[in-house]
């Protein structure tokens, strides 16, 4: 790849963050990175695609903060400390005001998190960029999806279905006038991925899932990893007082705050299990943990309010069960 | 991502290798793999894109034995023993037979080097393959651009310019007669990386880079990160008795086969450099490893043949030096 291309990869070598481990970044055949032993490494590919993922015309700082915290909420589900990533990004043509854009919010988000970029490839075509992230865990500790077990209590972190009722004020103008609603429209565009608190989760939590497809579908990944059903109490959701006021609104499309925390994807909250007796240790750790409900022998994942049991169906959730 | 793609991901889990360093791969937020005290890891990451790289009607088989041949090169340069990939994959629309023939052509070469697919993502949006791919080498010993020395010998595997005849074949029909232009035509769609070989010059070869570029452009790296000159004979250069023919015949684009040596990119052979007391016991490994020159304390790359110096611009190499 020449002439212009050759400039954009200078783009990519402004990251003035260095981290120890990394023998070698760009410039040769291969990156090189050291592991200390008692470290494992956990790896997450995440792909946006310009039509698919985000409009072409979307603006560039939002483009790549969008593709590395999913890539980063990946990592924090895994209870991983951010270590290097590999860029692959698929440009239509040259442009040096995108191009800095882009670059400015990547290595902010990355420099927080002590992320080096180290290598990557720069193609012609059509807008895609595909990153490869790579964490680190301590031996035998990462948190995975399959570690629940009956009784662990269900927790969540932060509140849940702001992103949702965002999208709907963005897709439908109308609801600009609804409470709230131009908060949540810029909700919709920021994410926080909990990088920090799921590596104090580690040794704590039995499993754990980032909240990317919206908590009943996530839940769910756990439940089948973990051969267990789930009971969670809706009322116990935690949910934005703006959401609230949102949903409370007749125009809104769900008439209770607790139906947007249940299907709001790309939150990158976390949700994750704990036994019992050491749900006390997770909750001093922040007061942004809530336990919503508890794991169960059953297969199925059942939902209730003040007792009574929901007919998740009612509330368009077709595709309960993968 | 549901429905179709979902089934395209089982396609992506049928792999049968196993590693032992392998402590999970697909199904969870990340894969998480091991490595060993001793080693360190070499990374690399490569996207062709349709239309870019290849044509959207090309075989679906070929399209990703390209994809993993071009980064298993990538990790040969280095000396590295193949380990892990994960691919990002952008499919326009669900095609079983597609799907079926890209997956039989990747694992059976990822199986031949013991390299183990360990996820990735699978979108939707023009055809394109992105690939991260990992390695292991002994601590400190990966081969590099940046080792050679003045008087270091400069060595190619293999044999060069095949591939650049096959294409000029393949974009221009009625070179079809030209002698054996068919068999040259064939290997344009066949590349063996030198993973193998590269491995056993660890430790003798001071650099190293693998010849995707064509062999005026690629030894240009390693000068570079070196800080030296080089200075090829290019009646050295290991050219096949078929493409001597082909160059022969006056409607070739070049006159002689070197010629064709110099240019012909993704051959996926190796330039190497080692040092003048190690050159036998690295021709000792293969009757394939040729000396070509040596590099040398100026700034420049010199062709020579039979004594005289050649303006390697007279052969269209405009952009010489980087």
């Amino acid at each position: 790849m020449a002439g212009e291309f050759d400039l954009i990869d200078r783009y990519f070598c402004r990251q003035k963050l260095q981290r120890s481990d990394v023998v070698l970044a760009q410039g040769d055949d291969c990156a090189i990175v050291s592991v200390d032993a008692d470290k494992q490494i956990v790896i997450s590919t995440d792909t946006v695609v310009a039509g698919t993922h985000f409009l072409s015309d979307a603006p560039a700082a939002w483009v790549a903060h969008k593709a590395l915290a999913s890539n980063l909420s990946d990592l924090a589900a895994m209870g991983a400390e951010p270590a290097w990533v590999s860029m692959a990004i698929t440009l239509p043509s040259f442009d040096s005001q995108w191009l800095e854009e882009f670059c400015d919010s990547f290595f902010a988000l990355a420099d927080d998190h002590n992320l080096k970029l180290i290598g990557g490839d720069t193609t012609k075509g059509p807008l895609s960029i595909s990153l490869t992230i790579q964490g680190l865990v301590p031996k035998g500790k990462a948190l995975t999806r399959s570690g629940a077990r009956t009784g662990d209590i269900i927790c969540v972190s932060g509140s849940l279905g702001d992103r949702h009722a965002g999208l709907e004020v963005l897709l439908d103008k109308s609801k600009q006038g609804l409470p709230f609603a131009k908060q949540l429209e810029q909700r919709h565009f920021i994410s926080t991925s909990r990088v920090a608190l799921a590596q104090k989760l580690v040794g704590l939590a039995s499993s754990c899932i980032d909240i990317s497809d919206g908590l009943v579908s996530d839940i769910q990944h756990i439940m089948k990893r973990s051969n267990c059903g789930a009971n969670i109490d809706v009322s116990k959701l935690p949910v934005s007082p703006e959401l609230e006021a949102f949903a409370q609104h007749p125009d809104s499309e769900y008439s209770d705050a607790w139906q947007y925390a249940l299907c709001s994807g790309e939150e990158y909250e976390l949700c994750f299990t704990v036994a019992p007796d050491l749900l006390e240790s997770v909750q001093a750790l922040s007061n942004e943990i809530k336990a919503i409900g508890v794991m169960n022998e059953s297969d199925d994942l059942v939902l209730h309010q003040a007792g009574s049991t929901l007919d998740a169906k009612l509330f368009g959730f077709d595709h309960f069960r993968e």
